[in-house]
């Protein structure tokens, strides 16, 4: 593992989820001389200012990025462009600027072309969250054990890359390195339909002319409330998801249809070998995801339970 | 609230994560002179006999209900029918019958048809559950603030309603009463169509050529991992379920493929604020499910995270 690295300055651009669990663990760290912040709103910004986690908050993108060694651009996929632009001509040579974006491709895309010669873009992805967002719903431990995809384009100094890679690490991440377009398919599968499907479902249950939502809501133990945790995520930041990766989302869409309309069918037959030899197959799965340590293997993922009081 | 009330004896036919569930937490509340149970396996029968949480530890379904004033059956739905007619003879009249089945209508059908005049025959759900199964899985707290549906057909004596009622409070469970086509209906959504989405969406991603199993188990934090969890319970409990529910859980499909249907076409033309609205109004049911307690509001379910240690 390398070295724990040192930046003078390190920017941050947006306070959300991502941003304020970046600069709360990279204090814990000691990994910057001075981690400066701004977000879009007076509000977030005044209120970062008062939890006292940053050095300085500043009022803009411009003011942020100056002489900053490292910049981390942790807003929606959406803006990402237009930040890039904005900042392009106030980068320190030699800064790396990097982001937290959950597609990859499209963030390349946007942001690649503004950027000077001189600065090292390394775009990142840190596969971990919650359904919390805002400068609050941030923790220092939010990464550890949690992968990393990092996506440089070709060309990139590979010093640049070594030191984020470091970064991340110090973190409490595992780092991986791929193109943008297998990291957009990756996550196509294992975040983006996820949310679609349970964003769909939560939709469904809410519109039943046959069961109240009330019900919904009372009898949702039954499975229901897992899929309505990633159902309450941030709007903005899936709304840029599902527009900046379409592509793979969509042939990944595709692919769940054909699966779903399978087992439809073999319920529809009464085909009960099949819905047992699938529901079978799938428990491995979920043993490798525990097994690495991506999950809990607590039930429930070890949600509180309260106690009967003794009445005997 | 009614008073907790006393059997002189309760059998559980089936000793999983239902049956040993209550049979913990019935015994931690004093509700039975003494617990019989008894399981298909001999293997089971050891395990449970090991555990010494019941009284006894019978051979057979007909000696366990023999003297029993409360019958429950805690084994897969499909099982359900063939059982009661077993013990039909053997059960003691005034007994009350009762199961714990994911599905109502069909238990009804099934069972009834078998039991005598005498008996009361109230059957029952409990909407709690996690992933595991089996002798070892159970554990008191199971139905804490979780509710119990009671689904007796037209008739059944309102004492023994009451008295069954009294017990699941005792449990810890809120009751509620229904007719069996209504349940099969509200499950159907809040809890059959969950399992069978996320049984779907995990196999998919086991069998794509594009992305490689391990790599969506390491990156399975972005959303998927929430679907294994319910796409790693016992095939065969669902397997029953889907067959016994078809009706109900391919009328809720049909809803949800139009549902994403629209969805999808949003992501198709790019519409990005059909996606938003869509996506704001699905955080209000979370909301709803957290207030009433009937999911943790922590982030994540709660699940647990390592530290990183103070490295500065
Ligand atoms: N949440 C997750 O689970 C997760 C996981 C991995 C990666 N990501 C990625 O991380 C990024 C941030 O997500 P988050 O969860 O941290 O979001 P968040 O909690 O909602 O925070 C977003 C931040 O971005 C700022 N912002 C929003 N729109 C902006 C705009 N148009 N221009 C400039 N700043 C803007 C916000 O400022 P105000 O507060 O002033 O509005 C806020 O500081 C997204 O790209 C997302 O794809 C998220
Ligand atoms: N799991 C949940 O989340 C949940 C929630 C609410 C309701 N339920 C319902 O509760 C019931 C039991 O589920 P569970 O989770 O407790 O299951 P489980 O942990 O797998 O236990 C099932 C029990 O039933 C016995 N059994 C299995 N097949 C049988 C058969 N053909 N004849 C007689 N006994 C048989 C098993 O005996 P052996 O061990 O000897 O095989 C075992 O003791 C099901 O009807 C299910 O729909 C489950």
């Amino acid at each position: 593992m390398s070295a724990a690295p040192h930046f003078n300055k390190i920017a941050l651009i947006g306070f959300g989820l991502i941003g304020g669990s970046i600069a709360r663990a990279a204090r814990e760290q000691g990994l910057a001389g001075e981690i400066v912040t701004t977000a879009r709103s007076a509000r977030t910004r005044a209120r970062v200012a008062e939890l006292g986690i940053v050095d300085r908050v500043v009022e803009t993108n411009v003011e942020a990025v100056k002489d900053a060694d490292l910049v981390i651009l942790c807003i929606p996929v959406g803006a990402c462009g237009p930040v890039a632009q904005e900042i392009a001509a106030h980068l320190k040579p030699g800064a790396i600027v990097s982001d937290v974006g959950s597609v990859k491709g499209a963030i390349v895309r946007d942001m690649a072309p503004h950027l000077p010669e001189g600065v090292h873009f390394v775009p990142a992805h840190p596969v971990a969250g919650t359904e919390h967002s805002g400068p609050d719903s941030g923790f220092a431990e939010l990464f550890i054990n949690r992968w990393c995809i990092l996506t440089p384009p070709a060309g990139v100094d590979p010093g640049a890359i070594e030191r984020l890679r470091a970064f991340w690490t110090a973190l409490g991440a595992r780092v991986e390195i791929m193109t943008p377009d297998h990291h957009d398919l990756v996550l196509a599968i294992t975040s983006h339909l996820p949310h679609l499907i349970a964003y769909t479902i939560v939709g469904t249950a809410d519109e039943l002319a046959q069961v109240t939502s009330s019900e919904v809501i009372k009898f949702s133990a039954g499975g229901f409330r897992d899929f309505t945790r990633i159902a309450a995520s941030d709007p903005t930041m899936w709304r840029d998801v599902f527009l900046a990766n379409k592509d793979a989302v969509l042939e990944m869409l595709g692919t769940f249809n054909e699966d779903l309309s399978k087992l439809t069918r073999a319920i529809r037959r009464n085909d009960g070998e099949a819905l047992f030899e699938h529901f079978t197959r799938t428990r491995a799965i979920r043993r490798g995801i525990v097994e690495i340590g991506q999950d809990s293997a607590a039930p429930d993922f070890g949600r509180p339970h309260a106690h009967l009081g003794k009445k005997a």
